[in-house]
C-alpha cells in the first residue's frame, strides 16, 4: 500500500468549497488503484484564522507541513478581511518560498465541451513554466523621501541559478512534448533583468539542441494567447509574467474556475504544492456554485507527481466526460452545483 | 490658416510604407478643412540609419524635433540589424522620455466590420492611460558576480508625481466619458511599488467624487480583457502593466495593425508624439499589406490634439465606412493592401 500523506489548507472562500470536494475524488480514485491511500490532515490557516491569530498560520507552521508529501491549497486571500499582500506573503508566497517551490507548472487546454470565449480555439495545449521564487515578486525595495517627492523602488532579483534552471526544467518537459520552448521576454523594454534572461535562454537553449525555440515580448505573447494560442507548446517566463499568462490561458480555457497548477520543489528537500490558479472568489462563497474542476485537475497533477500518471490521465478523461455531458458551473455558463459537478465526477470514477 | 509642422519619422519596417499612407490622409484631412495645413519634415532614423551611423539619430536630433508641433512616428526595431534595447532606448523610448511624453493613451474598440478574435465581443469602448516615463522601465539595476552566482537587478522606479500625474489624466479623461476608472495593480505579489500605486490611486480618487473606481490586480484584469471588455471605460496603468493590456487590447480589436496610441507631453515643454502600437513587422515588410490604419487612426487621435475634434471624428467614421465595406488588409483576414485601404479612405475623405 503507497501512503501519501497530503496537508490540506482549504484557505479562504472557495478554497473551503472545492477542496473538499477534491479530497473526496483523490480517495475515491485511491480505492480504484488499490494500492494507494491519502491520508489528509488538513488546517485551518486563512484571512479569519489571521484574525484571531494575528498571523496567517502559526510559528511552526512549515514544521508541520515539512513531512507531507504534498500540500494541497485551495486559495488564500479575503481583502475584506485583510490586506492581500499581508495574506499572500504570509502564506501562499511564504511556502512558495520556505519550501522552494521554485517552479510554477499551469498547463492550458480547453476541454470538451466548455465554451471558450475565443471564435475559433483551434485545439490549444500549452505548458506555462513560471519561475516561482524570485524575480518581480521580491521583498527588496522600498521609499524614500516624503509628500510630494516621494519615490518607491521595487527591485526585481533574477539569480543565473533560478533562472537556468527554471528554462532547463522547461527544456525538459518541452523534450517529452512537441519539442518547443517559447520564452517570454521584455528586453526591448526592460534592459537589466530582461536581458539578462535572454542570455540565459540561449546558454539553456545551447544544451537543448533537439528543442526548437523563440523568444517572444511579453506583450505580443500574452496578444498571442488570444489570437493563436496553438502555437505554443512550452512557454518559460518569470514570475510576473508566467502569474499574467496564466491568467489568459485560464481565460481561454473558459474559465478561471477550471485552472491547474503546480509549485514544484525540485531538489526534494520539502514538499511541493497543488494549488489551482483562481483565488478565493468572495463574490461566490456560500452559493455552492463554486467550479471544482480546477481543484479536481490540480488534485490530477499531484497524481501525475507521484508517479501515478496513468490514474492521472484517466481522472482527467473523467473530468472531459463531465464537461463534454454539460455539467457545468455558471462560470462555464452551466447551471449546476460544486456538488453536482463533484457528484458526476465521482460516478465516473466508480463507474 | 492653422499650419502644423509635423516631424515624421517612419522609422524602421512597415513603419515607412504606413506613414506616408497616413500623411496623405492628414493632407486630404486639412484640404476637406480649408483652414488647416500640414507641413510634414520627414527623419529617416531607424536601424538602418543605426549601421551608417552607429547611433539610433543624430546628436542633435531632440533639437531639430522640439520645434515641431508633433512627432509623427510610424515603427522601430529591427533586430536583425539591431539590438531591440538599443534602437528602442536610442529612439523610440528616448523621445518618449526626453519630451516627457510621460501619458501614454490608447483606445480600443471594435469597428464595424473587423472580426475579433472574441466569439462574442460586446461593444467595447476602453482608454488605456499609460504611465509612459518611469516604473518598470528604468535603467536603474545592473549585476552582481560572475558564472553561477550571477544576479542581475532591476529597479521600478514610482514616484509619486508621476504617478499622481498618470492617474489624474486618467480620471480628467474619465469624466468626459462613463465616468469609471480601474486601477492596474499587483500589489498581491509586488510589495513595494504596487502598495505605493494603490495608496496613490487611494488618494487621487478622493479628489473626484464623481468617478467610479476599482482596483484589478493584472493577472485578472488581462483575464477580463478577454472575457469581459465591456466592463472598462479607463484603465490607468503603470508603464509595463499598459504595454501588456495594449497588446491584448489590440488583439481583441482584430489586429495590433489598428490600435493607435498618443504619447502626451502635459507639460507644453516639448512636442507630443503619436504612433501606433504596433511595431515595424519585419515579417511583412515590402509585401505592400501592412495594414495603414493603426497609423490613420493615429492620425486622428492627432488631429483631437489639436483641438480639431470634429474633424478627428469624421475621420474615424470614414475609417469605419471602410473597414465595414470590407476592405481590409490580410492581417484582419481581408485581401486588400496598403495602398487599397488608403485610397478608400481617400475616397470617403474627397467624397
Ligand atoms: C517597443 C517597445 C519598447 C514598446 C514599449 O514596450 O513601450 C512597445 O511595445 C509599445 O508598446 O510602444
Ligand atoms: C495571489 C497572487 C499572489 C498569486 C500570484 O501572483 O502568484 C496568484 O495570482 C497566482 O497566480 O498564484
Amino acid at each position: 500500500m503507497k501512503k501519501l500523506k497530503i496537508a490540506s489548507l482549504p484557505g479562504d472562500g472557495v478554497g473551503k468549497e472545492v477542496v473538499p470536494a477534491a479530497q473526496q475524488v483523490l480517495k475515491a480514485v485511491a480505492r480504484l488503484h488499490g494500492g494507494l491511500q491519502f491520508d489528509f490532515t488538513d488546517y485551518p490557516w486563512s484571512c479569519e484564522y489571521f484574525l484571531e491569530h494575528d498571523q496567517m498560520m502559526p510559528d511552526d507552521a512549515l514544521d508541520r507541513l515539512q513531512d507531507a508529501d504534498a500540500v494541497f491549497l485551495g486559495a488564500v486571500g479575503n481583502q475584506k478581511l485583510v490586506p492581500d499582500h499581508i495574506s499572500l506573503w504570509g502564506m501562499l508566497i511564504k511556502i512558495r518560498r520556505e519550501f522552494e517551490q521554485v517552479i510554477n507548472v499551469r498547463p492550458a487546454k480547453l476541454l470538451k465541451g466548455i465554451t471558450s470565449p475565443l471564435a475559433s480555439p483551434k485545439d490549444f495545449d500549452l505548458l506555462v513554466v513560471r519561475e516561482n521564487s524570485e524575480g518581480e515578486y521580491s521583498e527588496v525595495g522600498g521609499r524614500i523621501f516624503r509628500g510630494e517627492d516621494e519615490v518607491a523602488i521595487q527591485n526585481a532579483v533574477f539569480s543565473r541559478r533560478g533562472t537556468e534552471r527554471v528554462m532547463r526544467y522547461a527544456f525538459d518537459l518541452a523534450a517529452k512534448r512537441q519539442k518547443h520552448v517559447t520564452s517570454a521576454t521584455k528586453s526591448n523594454g526592460i534592459v537589466h533583468s530582461m536581458p539578462f534572461w535572454d542570455e540565459v535562454f540561449q546558454s539553456v537553449s545551447r544544451d537543448y539542441p533537439a528543442i526548437n525555440t523563440d523568444s517572444q515580448h511579453i506583450d505580443a505573447l500574452a496578444a498571442f494567447f488570444v489570437t493563436q494560442p496553438q502555437r505554443f507548446d512550452v512557454i518559460v517566463a518569470s514570475n510576473l509574467f508566467g502569474d499574467v499568462l496564466t491568467d489568459i490561458g485560464a481565460a481561454i480555457m473558459g474559465s478561471i474556475g477550471v485552472a491547474p497548477a503546480a509549485n514544484i520543489n525540485v531538489n526534494g528537500k520539502y514538499p511541493s504544492m497543488f494549488e489551482p490558479v483562481h483565488g478565493s472568489a468572495p463574490d461566490i462563497v456560500g452559493k455552492g456554485i463554486a467550479n471544482p474542476l480546477g481543484q479536481i485537475w490540480t488534485a490530477k497533477l499531484m497524481l501525475d507527481h507521484f508517479g501515478e500518471e496513468e490514474l492521472g490521465e484517466k481522472l482527467l478523461d473523467i473530468i472531459e466526460d463531465v464537461t463534454a455531458a454539460g455539467i457545468l458551473t455558471p462560470d462555464l455558463g452551466g447551471k449546476y452545483g460544486t456538488d453536482d459537478v463533484t457528484k458526476a465526477i465521482l460516478k465516473g470514477i466508480n463507474k
